[in-house]
């Protein structure tokens, strides 16, 4: 196997570490666990989405969009890609295992995520036929993942919090709240998904985790506010 | 920086390797590059996509489809998920940079390729107002690669192929042929994007990846039929 990395830059890693996000976006959640599990220092710096500053279309000229990582004056985009790039950055605390296998099937799981996990957000948006199909799609994400994705373990990967984890924690976490805000309630049924019901409880309970959660109720109260505002301007 | 990789593990890395695919497919090409480039003797086991084989509903059981990779008895899926598991196992040749910053841009454009790619073969469906929206998809995704993915270098890390080539190597050289069989021809000119077209003639022309490109005739022929199929269907 490949060894890949060079010795520690010192210097590299003592860059000052700055975070372009709005709050309570699951993207940039993602980033702050990562943070927040190695332990790194950094700026938050607030975005306003509907506003977007010189600084965020600067940076991440392609997709304008939140989470951007400036870690000294170089900007990584993409919540996940971030994630790597800080568990390559910071060593402390591993995010993937040490096996090619095991990160192959850790990165399916991240992939799979960032694949199905956007129906939580059409979920939020959908009304009549279209949210009968999402809501169907959302059902198929989690009995894959129920099936498939978690075994005996307490985590995707093992015992403590990894890429896989974080990828869904912000998927699922999300869910629990638009499930609530949409009225429906019928899809993240504990008895229809054990597994995923055990592994989101030990999610949220998890060091450093449960420090770093948004308040559920604070979070309800703004997804039915936007929800809101969406139907007014419909 | 991290040292994640334990020593070699030479049991592992002889064992046998097997790939289930379908040709002309895009993704199993992506693996077949990855492979030919690190001199990986494999199998390949044809599936017929319209009549999947118990192997493959067995070792993909999520998203059953090509491309799998057998390594062993461990199932890899997801095209730029094996040729990450393939470039971890193999070293040599390495398709990744050292430097945890230039692995993040090539993994930012791998996403993109995989995220955005795809409209390539909506174009392939699409008819009337669906076939504009398409082509104007198909555009900014070429734009934003012309703009902002491709320098002065021959290929998208530098001077030889790596990851994000592989994943847009299957984006272009398949949007060209592609292109010819919807019989529009307005997409990918030279004129509008110089470096894309410079790009992929380095790739076409690169050592191992030359000899491995399914030749452009029989594509369009194949891809000329499957279109009329759908069309006789719908």
């Amino acid at each position: 196997m490949k060894n890949h990395h060079k010795p520690l830059r010192v210097s590299v890693m003592a860059e000052r570490v700055k975070l372009l996000g709005a709050l309570p976006s699951p993207f940039v959640y993602r980033v702050i666990w990562a943070l927040k599990l190695k332990a790194i220092p950094y700026e938050f710096i607030e975005e306003d989405i509907t506003n977007k500053s010189p600084l965020l279309l600067k940076y991440n000229p392609v997709h304008k969009k939140i989470p951007v990582l400036l870690h000294g004056d170089k900007p990584v985009c993409e919540s996940m890609i971030i994630v790597e790039y800080i568990d390559e950055m910071w060593p402390q605390n591993p995010l993937l295992p040490n096996d090619p296998y095991e990160r192959a099937l850790a990165r399916f799981w991240v992939k799979f995520a960032e694949d199905k996990g956007s129906s939580v957000w059409r979920l939020f948006r959908a009304k009549g036929e279209e949210l009968e199909k999402t809501t169907k799609e959302t059902l198929e994400m989690l009995q894959n993942v129920e099936e498939h994705g978690l075994g005996e373990k307490k985590f995707f990967g093992g015992d403590s919090v990894g890429m896989a984890d974080i990828a869904f924690g912000s998927v699922v976490y999300w869910l629990e709240v638009i499930e609530e805000v949409v009225g429906e309630g019928v899809i993240f049924e504990a008895h229809k998904f054990p597994r995923l019901h055990a592994w989101i409880q030990n999610f949220k309970q998890a060091p450093v985790i449960k420090e770093n959660l948004p308040d559920r109720d604070w979070m309800v109260t703004f997804f039915k506010r936007r929800r809101e505002a969406m139907a007014a301007s419909a």
